[in-house]
């Protein structure tokens, strides 16, 4: 297949569109991929959709290799079924809504466990019927709060989703490996740099949860590994390591004192250490006991305050306490809040006021480490004031522990002795182990050997197609364009015509045909008039294909010039030999 | 590829399901194809979607052919286009309508004018970057007042539109006359009966217009055919041929005659026969002037009354008067706005009160055929009373004319002395010359060759692959089950294992793998213990394979039966040469 750049409906862009926040955004902008038409809503051009039907069709041949099915849901969905499993209003702003002309309600499908439990319930109804997974290749729609970055997170974007659903837990495993050979093999075809993690299950309750994640220093997701035991995970899902309680009979009594100008950990740290040092080690931030006061509000409307309790040279972040109360969701205090509440006194807010013993009664909540026997320094609900050697245990009992601290590189990992690291990932496949949820929600019941209704048990595992497009392009462009690798390029080969002359043309051209018959897909720069080589060039760069021909010059001589796009590598090859050697690159 | 029955996701359903009004539609569900989640939306099962791409696949092929490209639009699009065309609010209840979090105005696309049209304006720019082809294989929304018959009216459905662009109307005429073309190769590789009739442009404006239709009894379109002349248009397009003035210098002068009892057409024709008797032919109801009166209500809510005269015989048709009056719609009227104008003699309403200067003002059109010096018995604006020998131009004239009046068969044809005959058809493919009406509203202009700014004129191309589904299967289904045409089967072959022999199996299995290898796609019917032969060709003749394969109690003898699913035809083939039999019989 031949594409000519003097008909490609296309049109390469000098300046970087005002609203591209990352490389890949500027770049499929830039290069004529994609089009905005309101904020995370994209219009694909005939370059972009051709890589984005490639990376389906990786998808889908090896979906297909696992026995999985395809299917098509609507995307407009009736309310019903989202309301038994209470989604209709979990999803909160989150989902679009609408009615139609009789005034029924109706939802764009953001993910479709409802309707694929269904479905399967009317259809199936034995265990005979089981082993299956099922999947579709749809477009989603999500009311996010901040669509960013171009297609890494859209409002109405492309999805692979795929549900198993097995008669018992041995059925969900043997599902859930397969699909998850079936990522690895989907992944390492796509071409770009991935890391498996544990995942929260988040929306999706259920057990076992692994995400895909690119590595993208421009990633919204965070995640930690662990170079000794291999660990890793999103930090959502890393669970703090508790350390034993320590034994605190011979413990200082807690003492309050006055701690003039400190308003920030680092200031308390420095007074700490020039008015009470310790003999065994300095002050830091870590021995300090910092309490953070939410207000968390159920799905239902109802909010309560929250006190979380995290060492001190650590943040809560939004992130995992977001994962952790999900799906409630939580602000932080305002004025109006503290003015509700005169025992706290903020910036000094410590245990004594805290918890279901202390004068507030606000729930009291503390970071896994904070356990039994450790000593620290907090505020003594005093201004100007902290108490020191405040005991665990002893001085105070929080409610409870929760998950809402910071994870960093350079902290233990949770499996082993290992340190862990950081870096930054995009999300690009969840797969999970749903457990009876949908199942239990939704009936769907199957009879099984005995002839006893069991409730099914279901896999949910997705990919987002339209999101690998900037993943992909995000992790191999470079500073003169995109890079695609060989597997998702819209082209094989792109050829130059560089020059004025018929023969450069008339070479060009054959050369195109050649590559065309034997199967390769070509993207043939025939432009002819004023756009200049070094135009043609640039352009070339800027698109992306893996392999570049240069008809031009050396035809004198009886060479083009072949080049990789990537390493920019070049050779010099017959124009006789062109297209066997072209066709052995494409082909490995 | 096989396909096995074992395990594939699929039901097929003794019963029809409830709300089933068309065969297709029975047998889709029935056979497994389709499955109704809210009226007018459907999830495709792995059977249904496999017709469906391979219709997609044929137009895509198509539309490759004549140069056109691929892009794909989004379906969820900000309001401000549609508001620049006024169609925002011109759809009406037709159209889904939704705000995002933010309170912005969203529609779901019915269709795409505006988006292809801004796309281009934002990218081209030259009269040298003209021709262009563009389209998309999408999904649309449209709130039907009445979804009905499964697929064939949806409310989520796919279309394929595309849209050329040219700089002048020589330029468009090419271009919708390949279009042209290519729709009729893609009907003819569907395999179904079509006919190309003239069209009402409808919502679009626009000049030259052209539907495919599917000869289908089940169909809501009506056309037109000439066996003379070859004219051929939907009833909707048809323009009533206007007779000469007829002389009336000579006509008697009009009278009013006591007609009591007489409350319908037959009724009067009775009397009229009866008590004034013609010498030259006896009265028929095409004598008579109707006059029907509707309200009118136009885009911007503004509402009038209308009355419309036409010949006795024949009724407004609903859906011709629609097609006349768009954007405005109508109603009859009823009691109230009968009580607005005492004048208005219900039953005996006639010309006299009627139009610009008849006493009730109501602006009154009559049918083509009402023409100077035509003689009619009307109503005389007296209870029990009719006029006879109302002549027009003489005694009344009308405000003009209204295409309103039902096409029937036996009408004379509008282009010659021929004798339409009338049939229906589903309305599969529209293709039109749209103008510079989208271009204009929406500023898409071009430089030509002397650097003048033109602007682009357009032709737009529709099909609706989903509907094309429940098309084919209408026009080939029988009294058994789907019958699908070669090209769009769901499977090449339809292998069935009749027995309980391990031979029939390993037999069954051995032929559909040899197949496979062959590049055929194989439904098996692999289905071992309590499922019957019987139930197996019920099966097999429901889904509708194109060739069934009996591996069965032929087997002894070392011959298995090939039977031809649409005309029933049987044969034996000996084992060893029936993988090379049927890849005869697939490939033609």
């Amino acid at each position: 297949m031949i594409l000519r750049m003097s008909s490609l409906f296309v049109r390469t862009l000098r300046d970087d569109p005002n609203d591209a926040e990352v490389p890949s955004h500027r770049l499929l902008v830039r290069a004529g991929y994609i089009r905005r038409n309101a904020p995370g809503i994209y219009t694909w051009l005939p370059l972009g959709l051709r890589v984005l039907r490639r990376i389906e069709n990786v998808i889908r041949e090896e979906m297909d290799a696992i026995g999985a099915q395809e299917l098509s849901f609507p995307a407009l969905l009736p309310r019903e079924p989202y309301e038994a499993t209470n989604r209709w209003t979990e999803y909160g702003d989150n989902i679009f809504r609408l009615q139609d002309r009789k005034g029924g309600d109706y939802l764009l499908g953001p993910t479709h466990e409802e309707m694929f439990t269904l479905l399967v319930k009317d259809l199936y109804s034995s265990y005979k019927d089981l082993p299956l997974s099922i999947y579709q290749i749809q477009t989603k729609y999500r009311d996010e709060a901040r669509p960013r970055a171009g297609l890494l997170r859209g409002r109405e974007f492309i999805m692979k989703d795929s549900y198993s659903f097995d008669v018992d837990d041995a059925g969900l495993d043997a599902s859930y490996a397969s699909h998850r050979e079936a990522y690895i093999r989907i992944f390492d075809k796509l071409g770009f740099e991935y890391v498996i993690v544990r995942a929260h299950a988040g929306a999706m309750g259920g057990s076992k949860s692994e995400e895909f994640l690119a590595k993208a220093a421009v990633g919204e997701d965070t995640y930690v590994t662990c170079p000794a035991c291999g660990f890793a995970a999103n930090v959502e899902a890393v669970e703090t390591p508790s350390p034993a309680p320590v034994p605190y009979d011979d413990a200082p009594d807690a003492h309050v004192e006055d701690t003039p100008d400190t308003p920030t950990i680092d200031s308390l740290v420095q007074l700490l250490n020039g008015s009470f040092p310790r003999e065994d080690r300095p002050w830091a931030a870590e021995d300090t006991l910092k309490n953070v006061l939410m207000v968390v509000t159920q799905l239902d409307g109802t909010s309560e305050p929250l006190a979380i309790g995290v060492p001190g040279d650590r943040e809560v972040d939004p992130k995992r306490l977001e994962a952790t109360l999900y799906p409630a969701e939580f602000r932080p205090f305002n004025e109006e809040d503290f003015a509700k509440y005169p025992d706290l006194v903020k910036g000094y807010i410590g245990p004594g006021v805290l918890g279901e013993k202390g004068s507030s009664g606000i729930r009291f909540l503390v970071d896994p480490r904070i356990v039994e026997g450790t000593r620290w320094v907090t505020g003594a609900n005093e201004p100007g004031r902290h108490v020191l050697d405040l005991t665990v245990g002893r001085d105070f009992t929080p409610d409870g522990t929760i998950e809402a601290a910071e994870v960093r590189a350079g902290d233990p990992c949770p499996r082993g002795d290992g340190i862990l690291e950081a870096a930054r990932g995009i999300e690009m496949g969840h797969i999970f182990q749903l457990g009876r949820k949908f199942a239990d929600a939704l009936g769907l019941q199957v009879l099984d050997e005995n002839g006893k209704l069991v409730t099914v048990t279901m896999g949910s595992y997705g990919i987002g197609p339209s999101r690998a497009v900037a993943a992909i392009a995000e992790g191999t462009l470079d500073e003169i364009g995109l890079c695609w690798p060989r597997n998702v390029a819209p082209a094989d080969v792109h050829i130059v015509a560089a020059g004025k002359d018929e023969a450069v043309f008339a070479a060009a051209a054959e050369l195109a045909e050649a590559l065309s018959q034997q199967g390769l897909d070509v993207l043939y720069d025939d432009r002819a008039g004023k756009v200049s080589p070094g135009v043609k060039f640039k352009d070339a760069e800027l698109i992306g294909v893996p392999t570049i021909v240069t008809v031009g010059r050396g035809l004198a001589d009886g060479t083009v010039e072949v080049r990789d796009r990537a390493s920019g590598e070049r050779q010099e090859v017959a124009v006789g030999e062109a297209a066997g050697h072209l066709v052995g690159i494409v082909r490995g």
